[in-house]
């Protein structure tokens, strides 16, 4: 492989290994949650300001009433962009003067800004952080001139064909469902965004009851409580409710299952349904971008442990059933991997290949038979030992970093409610039987299927249906 | 920003911490290194087996003589493929199975096979890379299998844009030296590959001679020796020649200096000399990759300090001066930033971003300013001190991984020579003078400049020069 490079490896989120950690989590009156995981002998800590709105909480524009596509995003933007005490160079020069690794996301789901930073550096991290999320103008001159930055960003990843894949992909498969919009708006959704809708939605969606602080590594849970209130303007007074070692945390959700097809747990064998529904995207390439997939699990799925194990086996490494027949055994493709993406009440299964124009057709169908062969067949015993060794190894590695378990914290508290340790969680992947991990692949078999292909599609064999 | 996205912060490479950990380098009479670094604590590590051979060390076809061009990243794909132990679906299951973080990478002076693992399954990790790098069989059918695998990494790569933009910049700047090249050969060297070819430059290059095997984390420096001369089948009765807490190490290399015109060490104010050479490559596009620059510093340059301050002001982060003229203040990119890679006798230094078509002239206008103007005036007090503290910053939270300090170990040994610990290298930029920051700025803006533009560039004002 050329410099630098990664082979794919995607596992599912796993519950939180806090072995040596330990978390504590308080509760303010105003709703404010903090989350802390104390990682012995660490020298730095993260620590992130998550906020429970992302694009899909968005509105489309509906009759006369404008929409707010983008504005999630945008607003993120505009956090950086000065308070009535920090102007946008203080805030750049706070962080960089440290040489912190900082940065802010919008997902589909939350908004995080974020902070990693030298153990003594945590207080002034802290308290700019907390100054971005609770008091920015939103300046008009600066919406300006951040509408251009924004503008490129989408630009940027327009001429990124892997990028649009995936776009093009959340969007045919979850329809009309405010999961299946792109995260940043469109270049039309950005150029009529209004400064007064973008503030509005800050001064609605931005307030305690929606804010988690989540931090790990060198970080004490009592200082940093004082830190926010004082940051927050929030009483000091009011009691916090707080508990401590918070393991294992786990709500209902594991009632629920996801609506995706499901005649997969009789004992009759399901069949890959129907010719899946082709959808091409062309453009100027050397290599077609393929999605193929269905809807998955939503994050309280009971079936996500079966789920995580499947993918394994079906394309999550170098062994992987999908890179040994695409790649290792016909050279068909540089890159060839499966993963899920799941959130509240949806989700997607996708598997991804990068190949020459004129292989797509023999891709799309190499990869549809490894699954319809795991909906079939299950798994092999050995496969299912190599699954759970994978998934042990590379969680322990991950929770070596303190971003990670910080991320953990936040998407346990806003997302699926599940904080476990580290062998609580690999007990929940033991006890999957090779009937479940079958019944998965089967079900996912058995949905309505998706392609998308993005590039040079007139020299693909691949043809667009309806 | 979309999830996830990285902002720019591209620092000099910088000698090492070594504070709480301690380095041993051992010399077996074959030539064979040995270093670790045992990080107290730590619960995994890091493993690579390094060889000081890179593409620039291939030869361009001549006449008759079949090149080799190509050739380095070929052997670093097929020594995944198997040894006369184990085929290619078992290597790729020894690291799967325990999820190791694993791969290899071919730069232009080195080929790196690595892996980073729990501390319990190094021993594994080790006999396998050992493996791989000493007793690969370069399989015909394989041989012929992995072309294909190579011919779409290409191909991805051309779909990249950016990727584009960087080998042309290498290409552009440093015209027929052999690190102008492109790390992978191009679609014709791969389809001429001859595997009898890659077999040789496989037993020519290859030899405990020119490797290095270092670790880091969780490692036993004797029991690592042991196992390292059994997987390589060496005489365990030789001896090794052991050092213990190797540092500082610092070889001659600072008497030489890059040979860029320099004749910014007068007090004559220099002019970006003359207007930039531009070369422009047309693809479908919605931005312009944009690269602009000159040949820059060699790795043992003792300007590298120099370098590393100006650069960090220049293009090194939010704060920097690149990135609030041409995003903060205008708008015109998402990203920018400024670079210097550096090799044994050569190195670049270039300037990044992404624009619209339409603003690309203005934004190399405003790049070339930029660098003219710490040419001229230099940079301030309060930028050197934030420079100052990015570098600190920066560096502590990155040697904080194993892997991070597994790599310096490599290229301390393989390249520059040099590994300080983290105060010895913090003093080294703090005696850097303000006079001499301001003259690296203008040797490079005295150098010869080089443009290049990549994308729909028929929508810009630049026009190609010869």
């Amino acid at each position: 492989m050329r410099e630098p490079i990664a082979l794919p490896l995607d596992l599912p989120e796993l519950a939180v290994d806090l072995s040596g950690g330990l978390v504590r989590r308080s509760v303010h009156p105003s709703g404010l949650r903090v989350l802390t995981e104390h990682m012995p002998g660490a020298r730095s800590a993260a620590i992130g300001f998550w906020v429970g709105v992302g694009s899909r909480d968005e509105q489309a524009e509906r009759g006369d009433a404008p929409g707010s596509l983008g504005s999630t995003h945008f607003l993120e933007h505009l956090l950086f962009k000065g308070t009535p005490e920090r102007d946008a160079y203080s805030i750049a020069t706070s962080f960089d003067r440290i040489g912190a690794e900082h940065n802010a996301l919008t997902a589909k789901e939350y908004t995080c800004y974020y902070a990693k930073v030298r153990d003594a550096d945590l207080d002034g991290a802290v308290t700019v952080l907390a100054d971005m999320v609770a008091n920015s103008v939103l300046d008009p001159e600066e919406f300006e001139t951040e509408r251009g930055v924004i503008l490129e960003e989408i630009a940027m990843a327009a001429d990124d064909l892997t990028d649009v894949a995936n776009e093009r992909f959340f969007e045919e498969v979850l329809g009309t469902h405010p999961l299946g919009r792109p995260i940043g708006g469109s270049p039309e959704t950005i150029r009529a965004a209004r400064r007064d809708d973008v503030d509005r939605h800050y001064r609605d969606r931005y307030d305690p009851s929606t804010l988690v602080v989540t931090a790990a590594g060198a970080v004490d849970h009592d200082r940093l409580l004082d830190q926010v209130l004082a940051a927050l303007n929030l009483s000091p007074e009011a009691r916090w409710h707080t508990e401590r070692s918070v393991l294992p945390v786990r709500r209902d959700q594991d009632r629920t299952e996801t609506p995706i097809p499901n005649r997969a747990s009789t004992t009759e064998p399901t069949r890959i349904s129907a010719a899946p529904r082709v959808a091409l995207f062309p453009r100027q390439s050397e290599q077609i971008n393929l999605m193929i997939g269905t809807p998955g699990l939503r994050a309280s799925d009971p079936r996500r442990f079966a789920f995580g194990l499947m993918n394994a086996v079906l394309g999550g490494g170098m062994s992987s059933r999908l890179f040994q027949e695409i790649r290792e055994k016909r050279g068909l493709a540089y890159t060839a991997y499966s993963f899920g993406a799941s959130y509240s009440d949806a989700g997607l299964f996708g598997i991804y290949a990068g190949t020459a124009p004129e292989k797509s057709g023999e891709v799309v169908e190499l990869a549809l038979a490894e699954l319809q062969r795991i909906a079939d067949g299950g798994i092999t015993e050995e496969e299912r030992e190599r699954a759970l060794g994978q998934i042990a190894g590379s969680t322990a590695l991950a929770l070596e970093d303190s971003d990670t378990r910080m991320g953990r914290l936040a998407r346990a508290e806003l997302g699926s409610g599940e904080l476990y340790d580290l062998d609580t969680s690999l007990e929940r992947f033991h006890s999957v039987s090779a009937e479940e991990i079958r019944a998965i692949a089967a079900a996912l078999a058995d949905a309505p299927l998706t392609v998308v292909a993005v590039g040079d599609t007139a020299r693909s064999s691949l043809v667009a249906t309806a």
